[in-house]
């Protein structure tokens, strides 16, 4: 039966594709002035602390096209490496790249490299397979901009998301309503992944408590970015205001979940005098718009705490299948949470994600026109 | 047999006494010259916002002395309406107006007052009743001073921790290295609270990804200090280089240590080679060093999913009961964990705090003198 989940297609919501040369590489789309602007300095900005892994890479060795190029930057050996050989019915692409916009304190340059890598993998990657959908990328640096952006290209039958790194502003505040507004109207839910959080940029995310000192230490802490901003898009009334606004925590892991969930629940009976806005659990509005994807599976001390902290977290409903190819420590279907029911699989590997990206009605044309 | 247990005497191990008009209530314990230099601002600074409960104030209206005063600066009534009648066997007492020093960047004043709070608790409320037990206060903005505080009072025998409110460094750093000597060196545990959590100074402790706009959404992210420190503790190699430091995580919940303990092992086999200093999973120094005490008790969506938490963070071995006794959302042994085995009960209703405070000769001592 778990067999047949996976041979009927499996959405994979979390693929990071990768552009050669970084900046150099999105040349043809950007204007000479732009081109000349970035002239001499192509590499996107990198971070002292590296994941100090056996092989002093993120990337998996054998995730390389043999073509040439870095991992994830050939869209024809990603077809047969991860979507043919894995049977990905849907892949969402999110670039890392142009994630790490955020790390420009110049809205202006943000905004156009951000719209650079949009066109770039519009025009060279969802043309070549149906099965590559796109998260595209925004700069919070300007959420006018940022907007604009979503209602260009974000009606491309094959954009489902929009991803938003995030500046060191919870996003409860008011500065990224603007993008919250064009995601709605557009129908795509945002996308919220650890970037920014590895540290060494003048705009890298704060965590709780000071400065980690370690690499391991801060990748232990990513977590923390993800409760503080569902705490703070529930609280500040988010869901309220953008009642269609849904929300993916792609890589955060999710054993956090319950804790937060409780607490937000406990805390609103006896502050919600503070939040007037507020008018059921907190915990509802997280069920209804949040999700989060499974990679990194976490590894509990006993296999039997994994079922009981999916009970705890919904996730029936609440988590998506994720590669996160090609990353070094990325999941693969046939090989992950074997031994759940196959209600729970067929709805984590497939129908949550086919849901919260809109991509229902494209799987029922997909089917009536075999 | 649960009646037995509270009947025997529980140890109660976050109790909060209070000194009548700030600093002003301490000048019998500040020189002539501190005295003036305090004069005209005693009052300790508060923060903006305030939990916003129906009562309009954060103490038990009912803990209100009714001989005058605050609630909780009355040794003699706390003494009636705590110990004798929940059968407190012991009541740590750690004080927030001591912890509110964190909030001088002088380190001077923070120093002296420290100090000032320790000699009024020492002289005014352990000669009152053996039960009560102090947490002495220490200001770590200097650490030199702060170990020598801890070796001037730490000896007394109803000292039994080291109340130590944190800056915005995370505690794997070595600016706290001399406090966690002189405490090892005395034999006492450090208490961790979220003092300078909520927000309004200068010293605020920061959170993760910006700051939090409500009392309710920082409230719900106090935990993450509580997790950032134990990650900075455990991946720093504290519990290498102080092998019996023990630390008590008070107040902070219990639900989110679960997740923490098998990410910071997953990560631990993963980037191990960049702390070879840790030669154990991480999970083994915060069981082996690290408490917390149960109040405010969760309250998850069923109430199976308690014990099963308690099963994860081995609560049998890591949980202390704690009243919070005079706050407003205080626990009393009757009521809290009513449905646990008593095995567990006896742990964490005494036996985990005798061991932690190191109460246990005193216990010992007292049976055989009766």
């Amino acid at each position: 039966m778990t067999e047949s989940i996976i041979r009927s297609g499996v959405i994979d919501a979390d693929v990071h594709p990768w552009v050669n040369g970084d900046i150099k590489g999105l040349k043809p789309y950007l204007s000479t002035a732009w081109q000349n602007h970035f002239d001499g300095r192509y590499s996107l900005p990198d971070h002292p602390l590296r994941p100090p892994l056996a092989k002093s890479t993120s990337i998996r060795l054998d995730a390389v096209p043999p073509k040439g190029g870095v991992a994830g930057s050939d869209p024809y050996f990603m077809k047969e490496d991860l979507l043919d050989q894995h049977n990905i019915k849907y892949a969402v692409l999110t670039s890392i790249q142009a994630a790490k916009t955020i790390c420009f304190p110049n809205p202006n340059e943000a905004t156009t490299l951000a719209r650079a890598f949009n066109d770039y993998f519009i025009n060279e990657w969802l043309p070549i397979d149906p099965r590559f959908k796109l998260g595209i990328a925004v700069a919070a640096q300007d959420p006018i901009e940022a907007a604009k952006e979503i209602r260009r290209v974000g009606t491309h039958r094959s954009v489902v998301a929009v991803f938003l790194p995030l500046l060191n502003i919870l996003m409860g505040n008011s500065h990224y309503y603007p993008i919250y507004e064009a995601a709605e109207e557009c129908g795509l839910p945002l996308i919220l992944h650890p970037t920014g959080t590895e540290g060494g940029f003048a705009t890298s995310l704060q965590f709780a408590g000071g400065v980690p000192s370690t690499y391991i230490e801060r990748h232990t802490s990513f977590p923390q970015i993800a409760m503080a901003n569902l705490a703070s898009l529930v609280f500040d009334g988010v869901f309220v205001r953008f009642p269609k606004l849904k929300v993916l925590a792609a890589e955060f892991g999710y054993s956090w979940l319950p804790h937060l969930l409780w607490r937000m629940d406990q805390n609103w009976k006896q502050f919600r005098r503070e939040v007037p806005w507020i008018q059921k659990e907190p915990s509802q509005f997280v069920l209804e718009h949040v999700r989060m994807t499974t990679q990194p599976a976490e590894e509990p001390e006993k296999s039997k705490y994994l079922m009981q902290i999916f009970e705890m977290i919904h996730a029936e409903k609440t988590l998506m299948f994720s590669t996160d190819y090609p990353h070094w420590d990325n999941d693969f279907p046939s090989t992950t949470f074997r031994s759940l029911p196959d209600s729970m699989k067929q709805k984590i590997f497939h129908d949550n994600a086919a849901e919260f990206f809109g991509l229902e009605s494209m799987i029922r044309e997909e089917l009536e026109s075999k």
